[in-house]
């Protein structure tokens, strides 16, 4: 194809923008449509955005386009998770034992209208908003949309359409309900929600708890979790079940029981949220999804990407990170077969596959482990030996390894992360690293990662 | 509820109509719809039925029913796989060591005309074929069917709904598009296809070749297995890629290509097979997925059952026999809270869903080993030890608990059993078991599978 061909981008979101940023560095013509209104002038949040963590997987992409400087200013940086235990003692659990390694809280809007920013500032760009995909003709790689203004519907043809519209995604949807294609599809729903709640800054527009930590107050059925925000403001997560639980989104019905609630689990949080019951009554409950599909192209002309192809729940931290990874591995199949589009999304859809399902399942085990830290003194055992590897030895646990080896696809970062969550938790249950020293520790490690990981793989040529 | 209340039951397939049989006796007022003709009076298999693998599962639930003395003359047990190489070399692989462990090959017609039959004796059922559902309103408990002959559409209101409408369920489609839910939900489909062919009696009405066995010629990307039929013919059923492989559906486009295949890859099937060419052309590909979902009731007055609940693919010979164990478990609820149907479905649920996700697992992974089944020489070895092992001790392998130990839920089967099968292949792969004696290796098998599965049990605390 020439580089005049149109490239249609639905959702200019934070994956569909930083792709249209890139697709215009490489000097096509781009058409982003976004259904929403412009975010840079309306408050389009509507108390369902969980802050994002910003780290090394998104900073490379970041880095690839060339604006990564201009995101750190918009960043606070944390270095571990700061543990709120029930009696309101805290404990600070670095995510590393390495300098430079933590991960950034950054508020989507800004960053989303940063990239937008950078976006306009390319002639062969046209961005539209309030412009929403209404329906796909495949096979003439035509896109009917809305405009939400004007109330007129244009038909958009394209050489090459991007799906960028995010967990509901209008083309995902397509390609499932149209039955032009073997369409493997799933959609997993934790039985959990949430909800989003906040601590003001100070009077003096300071920070009320620890700033460069992610607080958490994890209490096995439910959690409760805060992000630093630039205003001195936290940005509060609270996640409970849906129902079916001793305290659940649909038990908590008065004032009365939510106040209770948080009195009894998560005293400290509740005296530094002034405004807790009129966020709790106004913001909605969000759901938590895991969505896979495959394939992600249709015909090597249509391809989704981010959130359209692979949402995740929040609990890696990764979701964005792993959009952003999206665009910068495309971009690396676009230099190797630039102006052969159809090898570059099939290609790119087998390398990257893989990697996509891992975050996927990385995040929902996660929410496990995050919420039961404080309960299972064998977690901390782990995590607490982990700290001591890290600094001594070249080891990764696999945290550090699905988020700051960018280095390391989620798929092998899972792999090998597994192997030694489970001979460590094996040789902690087991009472074989008592009394050892560290080097002793890490031999014993390094063995029993790597009998797992062969019996593994003589196991899977059964199961392919 | 009172027994003059009207349970509805969509789909009279296998499981609808021995739903329908069971409540019948236990003297519910039935309403049976089946969208299709009435199968005894008309050929609906348009050569996509494969052949069913009736086993100890299915047994046990029309033993509940009374009819299994009338199905198993309508069977031809199968001892073991007959093996076919590549060279016309056959052998044949029991399924157990034990007598009285064997599968039956029966006709799908036959075997639902014979619970139609049965379920027609009841005056408390009205059965209707020709009745497709087409809306569903949950809330109101009320399913809209139109009738296919008189094109007359009628609302039938029902205390209960059962959506026993198989791995298309309209019912389960309304639950995911009306969204009023979470519904989590999954359908993945295999790279591969089939084809149903056929081996025909013998002039004189005899079996072309061994009658108690299920055939596999097993070549890797690609398998062919045969089903023995009372009349003396085979139900072949080919297994193949759809695409993007040296032999696929879409590459064996011409006559000359499909008897090139057959001579290179099956050349001793193949001289049985005087009509591959016209099966060939007429019969359609088929695809092969496997659906779960979650939840199964909506709101304890609906629920879907057998293949609509958890379509499986057909590699453990267990879809069928999943769905008649659905409606055992089912009874065993109904027994214990007669009268509150909330409560039947939702620990029915509770208790079934893991065992119906092992299943759907399971089929997909003994699709790999019935695949690579001669091409590898440790699953081959593996094979033999646990013969000898079922011959002298209490030992199942998995694939005994899955089709033989009824009283083992498939979950456990799955996973005690692929603990065996990863500490057997281990075992070999690392010449641990040569020179021992079967005695020896039975009690190495047994420490390998207990240390299995206590690693297993640690690391998955993390995991839940």
């Amino acid at each position: 194809m020439s580089k005049k061909d149109k490239i249609l981008i639905i959702g200019a979101g934070l994956c569909g923008s930083l792709l249209a940023l890139r697709l215009a560095q490489r000097g096509y013509k781009i058409e982003l449509r976004e259904e929403r209104p412009d975010m840079r002038k309306t408050d389009i949040s509507a108390g369902k955005s969980i802050n994002l963590a910003f780290s090394d997987r998104g900073i490379k992409a970041l880095k690839m386009v060339g604006v990564v400087d201009k995101v750190f200013p918009l960043c606070i940086p944390m270095t571990g998770r700061m543990i709120h235990s029930i009696e309101g003692e805290t404990f600070l659990s670095p995510y590393s034992a390495r300098d430079g390694e933590y991960i950034n809280s950054v508020s989507r809007g800004q960053l989303n209208g940063l990239l937008l920013d950078e976006v306009e500032k390319f002639d062969n760009v046209t961005l539209q908003f309030n412009s929403k995909c209404t329906s796909v003709d495949f096979e003439n790689n035509t896109v009917g949309c809305f405009d939400n203004i004007s109330g007129v519907e244009e038909k958009i043809n394209a050489t090459i359409i991007f799906g960028a519209d995010g967990a509901g995604s209008i083309l995902r949807k397509e390609m499932f309900l149209q039955r032009k294609i073997l369409f493997s599809y799933s959609q997993q729903f934790l039985e959990h929600g949430y909800k989003e709640l906040s601590i003001p800054p100070t009077e003096s527009g300071g920070f009320k708890t620890y700033r460069n930590a992610l607080h958490i107050w994890p209490r096995g059925e439910y959690m409760l979790i805060a992000l630093p925000n630039l205003d001195g403001s936290f940005t509060v997560t609270l996640f409970l079940p849906h129902k079916n639980s001793e305290y659940s989104f649909s038990e908590l019905n008065t004032d009365e029981k939510v106040n209770k609630f948080f009195q009894k689990q998560f005293p400290d949080a509740l005296e530094l949220m002034p405004n807790l019951i009129e966020e709790f009554q106004n913001n909605p409950v969000g759901n938590l999804g895991t969505i896979k599909c495959n394939p992600w192209n249709y015909k090597g002309k249509t391809l989704l990407i981010g959130d359209a192809a692979h949402a995740v729940v929040p609990f890696y931290g990764q979701g964005m990170n792993a959009s952003f990874e999206d665009v910068y591995v495309l971009d690396q199949y676009i230099k190797k077969h630039e102006g052969n589009w159809s090898k570059i999304l099939i290609e790119y859809e087998k390398d990257r596959k893989k990697d996509a399902d891992a975050i996927g399942d990385l995040a929902v085990e996660n929410f496990y482990e995050m919420r039961d830290h404080v309960a299972n003194p064998i977690f901390k055992k782990k995590r607490q030996i982990e700290m001591e590897l890290e600094t001594k030895f070249s080891y990764y646990s696999k945290y550090s390894m699905v988020t700051f080896k960018e280095d390391i696809g989620y798929n092998e970062a899972k792999r090998i992360g597994n192997a030694q969550d489970k001979a460590l938790l094996n040789l902690i249950a087991n009472n074989r690293v008592e009394g050892l020293s560290i080097e002793k520790i890490f031999e014993l490690v390094k063995k029993e990662v790597s009998e797992i990981l062969d019996d593994d793989k003589i196991a899977k040529t059964m199961h392919h």
